[in-house]
């Protein structure tokens, strides 16, 4: 806690140098060594200023040459920083870091499934049969609502859900992310309070900051959402909107029980709640996993479906199902924003879905999934690893080591082992209380460079990390090129 | 305009009973003509009323049937209306209006060139160099800032308007709207000033609508924005933006001269103003169109592109190009929004673009452009039309008629005779004061059938246009599907 405070400071002094001018566009900062021995800091707290600077584009990192002031900003932006932007700072350096991809890295923290496991569906196989279609619909601006033949076969996704839906009470959105934006716009001024899961998905708090809504975080558990905890936050609250994840909670890993969801309902309706259930991880579960929707049938619940994880993240497809009014209101802030969505992209996710092949295609996915987490969980035991929840099948894995109290110093023992990790304080509410927890991708779980990492690790490295050069790598803005 | 507010009670009225229960869901509304009769209103009373209400959601048109009430909305919704979504209830509603497509009618009201115009870039005709370009990154999260391939082929691009710009200054986004919505979102607190162009784009004005932002139109002339007009309202207002278009202005068809380009940007200067220069049309232009971002070298402005219009609206692929510090915090909004934009669209584009073929396809588009330009004029000066600008090429032509001093009648009118018309009314910031303009798409002006209904519109059916039935197709909400 006082480690973050202090590179705040730190941060916050580098910060008024390039604004007062004794920096300049160009200039390079000491070494993290210099600086370091300088002012008598712990190069951990340097790296984490510095970190700061360069996500807010204070300074860039140079390849092998270290630390430089970027382009000074017209000091009319530099004084007037509007607080939307601002309040979601933390959540954009966070998702800065988590999109950089480093091929010498073992991505244990990728929230994301192995290429090879997609590889069979190739959107670009089905090219044929999307002009078939019709040719003259691929130049123009879709429909409000989205691509209609879409629609359908989503309303036949959803009954496989026992899910009773007409294509009028789903539009179609730009991935599941702008479905949660075009609620957020939706329901949310800023001020009001919303409750969230903690842990949870972290690029959603960001949204949330930067409408300036107020985040209530709500435990998750093995079996769901803490409802006692939610009952005591609704005693003194009024929150219109709780986002949750039924099924292969992220970061967890862990699903709703039947019981937990009835009672959720139950609370939310005696409360006036909007659930808005994310069920990005839809197809990596049984069909009959257990989903709010499914019980409520819209009522007071929204659900938000992606195919990022198992088709392609490339093409930007989503959808949001509901009670027809809302959904029509969510549609018309769709088309205020966007005009429309990307009908050849659409167009492509239909003729995917149509095709038998896809269903096998998702069987594979989950026989990989289900034998890659008997293995990982196999390898956190064997780590002596204190694992969340026993999921038969997930992505995710949540779990915490004996070595390691505080996750943050864990992930940059780890770099400098060439693994990446995503500690739990990503995932946090609360970002500046340490948690050991980490989320592992299982898909990775086996990689001996994972083993190697936490077997070194012990707990004396926390406060000085031995981080070298290269795990500074994590950091490099310049990556995104 | 007693018209209208006698219309906006009407409709009041009926929204009442619905919230009351007087009115239930499924329940038939009274026909047009019963209603008018009962009441003692005018058919576009009545019309306008049902309108407003069908767009808010309340009631809809069922085909061939009249008009029904709505499932009923939560009353804890109907209660407590989020000022946002009301705020921009109006431009939605348009919005609607606008997309509504009926293929037995005239398109004169369209924003979008017709289709065989764009079929010679067949973007499907290009997936296999699509796919060359690397199979793996089909499947991921595109980069924040967006391909790295396209942005270099965009500065290219950008060269031949003698902008000069590093791939680093450019951010892809999901359309041109999208970009707008980023920009207004970085820059525009709720309660802010923004300057617009009068008449404008008003999808712009409904996404400044919901974030809250305070309007203050500048009217646009014939070479541009009225710059008197300008410095007076900024001698007592402090605006940080001003969203302008440049070349090919929409709905105006008219170009900014080069001196008032000057004189802007040095009265940018004065008063630390961002200019943020929506350059849509810049591929039905010959590139030496003078543009803002040309003379300024992104000092205070915001470049924003787009390919819907010159390649495919269903591809939503745009981007934004402007200083570096910018563009980093616009690609951060963008990565906090959406994650990432679509690489597999973005791929498309940067393929299409490298082919020698899209110069030819470029310029034949602007060969015929030029032809329905001189065609287009032509229609209207033997229509006695006062036309607002003579532009040598442009998608739009700004025109009044000598019989119709309301632009909203003579699109009533129209409508009955299959001609849609885009009324000025829509483009303006104060939609309820009557305007004699009239947005026309060059590319069907020569339609016998927009001859035919100017012709036998006469003044005298101001106030009680002869709309029948067919006419409500145009506000028919289920067309969307």
């Amino acid at each position: 806690m006082v480690r973050l405070t202090l590179a705040q400071r730190v941060a916050g002094a580098i910060a008024q140098q390039i604004t007062n001018g004794a920096l300049n566009a160009g200039d390079k900062l000491p070494s993290l060594r210099a600086y370091m021995r300088l002012h008598g800091y712990s190069k951990n707290t340097v790296i984490t200023a510095y970190e700061h600077l360069a996500g807010r584009g204070l300074i860039e990192a140079r390849h092998g040459q270290g630390y430089f002031v970027c382009q000074k900003p017209a000091p009319s932006q530099e004084d007037e920083e509007p607080p939307a932007y601002s309040r979601a700072l933390d959540t954009i350096w966070m998702m800065r870091q988590q999109f950089v991809r480093d091929p010498g890295h073992s991505h244990l923290g990728e929230g994301f499934p192995p290429v090879d496991w997609l590889m069979d569906m190739r959107m670009d196989k089905f090219h044929r049969q999307v002009v078939r279609g019709g040719v003259t619909t691929l130049f123009r601006y879709g429909t409000r609502l989205g691509n209609p033949a879409l629609r359908q076969r989503l309303t036949q996704k959803l009954a496989d859900y026992n899910i009773a839906v007409s294509p009028r009470q789903i539009v179609t959105t730009l991935g599941a992310n702008h479905g949660m934006d075009l609620i957020i716009r939706r329901y949310l001024q800023p001020g009001d309070p919303v409750l969230v899961e903690n842990p949870g998905y972290y690029p959603l708090f960001g949204k949330l900051q930067l409408q300036g809504a107020r985040m209530l975080g709500i435990p998750r558990q093995a079996d769901g959402p803490d409802l006692d905890a939610l009952e005591r936050v609704l005693a003194s609250e009024r929150p219109k909107l709780f986002f949750l994840q039924s099924v292969g909670h992220n970061p967890t890993g862990s699903d709703l029980s039947p019981a937990k969801a009835h009672r959720l309902l139950q609370i939310a309706k005696t409360h006036d709640l909007l659930l808005v259930e994310n069920d990005a991880m839809a197809d990596f579960k049984p069909s009959s996993a257990i989903k709010l929707s499914t019980l409520d049938a819209f009522d007071r619940t929204l659900y938000l479906g992606s195919f990022s994880k198992s088709i392609s993240a490339a093409l930007r497809v989503g959808f949001i199902a509901g009670s027809k009014q809302r959904i029509d209101e969510l549609a018309d802030l769709k088309m205020l924003l966007h005009n429309s969505s990307a009908e050849y992209s659409e167009r492509t996710v239909e003729v995917m879905l149509s095709e038998g092949h896809f269903v096998r295609h998702l069987l594979r996915l989950q026989d990989r999934l289900r034998a890659a987490t008997t293995q990982g969980l196999d390898v956190l035991d064997s780590l002596g690893a204190d694992v969340f929840c026993r999921p038969q099948q997930s992505l995710y894995l949540w779990a915490r080591f004996p070595q390691a109290s505080d996750a943050n110093q864990l992930t940059r023992h780890c770099l400098t082992q060439g693994v990446m990790l995503a500690p739990g304080s990503i995932f946090a509410v609360d970002r500046t209380v340490p948690t050991p927890w980490t989320r592992l991708n299982v898909a990775y779980l086996t990689d001996p460079a994972f083993r190697r990492s936490i077997e070194t690790m012990d707990e004396s490295q926390n406060g000085t990390s031995h981080a070298t050069r290269s795990s500074t790598k994590w950091f490099d803005a310049d990556e995104w090129d």
